[in-house]
Formats: C-alpha cells, structure tokens, sequence
C-alpha cells in the first residue's frame, strides 16, 4: 500500500497511474513534461533512445517501477529491443551503441549523482562524437526528470502491477500515442 | 559561461532563466509544475512553507542559484522573512515551524536522499503532528521536482546573476504572479 490513501484501487493503478489520478492538477505538468522529452519529435535522438536514457538513470536510482516501464517503453523503440536495453543498463561502455550516445549516457549518469558532477570533460567528449547542444541539454533534462520520477513514485511507496506484462501493455500504447493521449 | 550554447547573453538570463528560453518546449511543463506545486491555492499549505521546502531541499543538493532563488521567493511570503529561512536551512529540527512543518520537511530531506528512504515511520510522525495526505503527497513531490530543477541548473553549468539583488527582484514577481504570468 502507498504511504498515502489514493482513493482508488492500486492494483489497477500501479506506480505513478495511482499518483496521477490522485492529483490531476501536477499529472497535466507532468505528463507534459515527459511529452516533451521522450515522445514529442526530436530532430536526433529517437524516442528509443531517449527512454533508454530514462531506463538507465531509473535502474541507478534503483526505482524499480519506472526502470521497469521506461526499459518496456525503450524496447518498444529500438531495434535491439530488450536484450540491448539490459546490456546498456548493465555496462553502456561495452553495449551497442552509438559513441555519440555512449557519451550522452555518461552524462546523465553523472547527473544522476548530482548537477554539479557534470564536468566540462564530460561535455567535451560526447561532443567529440557529435553530439549536439541540444542533445546534451535533453540528456541532461532526462536524467534530472527521471530523479524527480523516480523519487515521487518510490517516495510515496507505490505499488509494483501485479503482472509484469503490464509494461509491455503500456509500451505499445505510449509508443503510438505518447504521454498526453 | 554554460556547457551549452544558449544563443542569448548569460549576464541577462541566469540559471534556469537562460535553460528555458533555449528550450521552450520543456519550459512550459516545467512552469506549469512549479506553479501547480509552489504557487497555485492550496488548502492548507502556504505559498511561503512550499517555497522553504523548495528551498532547503535545493541547500541540501547545493545548488546555488535555486536555493537562493526560493530562498528569497520563502521569504517574501512568510512572516519570519529570511531569518527564518536561514534557520530552517540550517537546521529543520531547531527553527521556529510548527511541528507538523518539521515533519513534513524530514520528508523531503529523506525524498533529496533517495526515494526508497521515505520510511512510513517518517510519513507516520508527520501525520500524527497533523500533517494531511495531500501535504505529504505535495512535500514528496516538490522535493523530487527540486531534485530535478537543481540537476538541470547545475548540470548544464549556467550562472549567477551578477547582482545577487536579482533574487528578491524576481520573488517579487513570483509572490504576485507566479510561474506562468
């Protein structure tokens, strides 16, 4: 049980769902806010790669409901699927990716122990693969979004769904319809 | 000068000020939540007491220019002024807040630390000094917002403003208008 009554049946409404129904006013913000940076078009980063960012900050903060969806969500998204987001999640610095996205993945873990862990060499090397300014600002707004989520729905003791085919569910339908449908 | 190139001059538009007109799309949502979470009624949680949950949680993560920015927005909207402020950042446990504004603060301390260290020991003393679901729901959730907002303002490296008079300009604003005005 959450650590708060959500006035509703949590198994039906795992992890952050519950939250959202509970206070619809910062769910709008917040379904906005995941828009914008996983599903919205983006002129480099495919959404694939961008919830990999967001299943692999999720893993270190060890939240296990949104490592979960965003690792579904990833899987959904790219052509490796499931066996390359665990591979990244794992060891980016050995899995299949691009080295433009291995750099990016570097910074989001350093932003995931603190903003102030991102150094000017961490930002110099991913450049040097070509990454964009604007791929390094998203990064670094993924992993910092991903510490808010991870904390709100840990932090309020959600609940893990029942049956975990219900990522898989929610995968199809985020990757077609996205965060506001 | 940021990691990025914002396109604007950093002297004008410091710390998250610079970030969200770079990128305009993740502002909106960003705005909306602070307003939502700091600024919007609440029935029973003032303005002021939001912002100094805002506040010690951006001290306790070190960022500089949010703690100071809701330092000074904490301020001009409780009656204790920025002693009082100062007193909570320096210690929760001896500054003159009521007891169930103590508890819900340890809540946000345990939400800066991690997540999973919200005990329902902690969210069961905050209640029994008072404190309504709602509250614990909206003090887990500004502190895992300002977890984000202080990795996103330090993770891309922006600035101070010059003149440090630019916080309690903009609590001005903030205290009469808000977030989205």
């Amino acid at each position: 049980m959450a650590h708060i009554d959500l006035g509703l049946d949590e198994t039906q409404y795992p992890g952050i769902s519950g939250l959202m129904r509970y206070r619809p006013e910062t769910a709008v913000a917040l379904n906005a806010l995941a828009e914008a940076l996983l599903h919205a078009p983006h002129p480099t980063l495919s959404a694939g790669e961008r919830e990999l960012i967001a299943a692999y900050v999720s893993g270190l903060n060890e939240c296990t409901f949104c490592c979960s969806s965003h690792s579904a969500f990833a899987a959904a998204q790219l052509d490796g699927g499931m066996p390359l987001v665990t591979r990244v999640r794992a060891n980016p610095d050995t899995a299949e990716v691009s080295a433009k996205l291995r750099g990016l993945l570097r910074i989001a873990a350093a932003v995931q122990a603190s903003g102030r862990d991102v150094s000017a060499a961490l930002v110099d090397a991913a450049r040097a693969e070509g990454a964009t300014d604007l791929e390094i600002h998203d990064t670094v707004l993924i992993a910092a979004a991903f510490c808010m989520f991870n904390r709100y729905v840990d932090g309020l003791g959600t609940r893990l769904p029942e049956d975990p085919s219900a990522y898989t569910e929610t995968a199809q339908r985020i990757k077609v319809g996205g965060y506001v449908g």
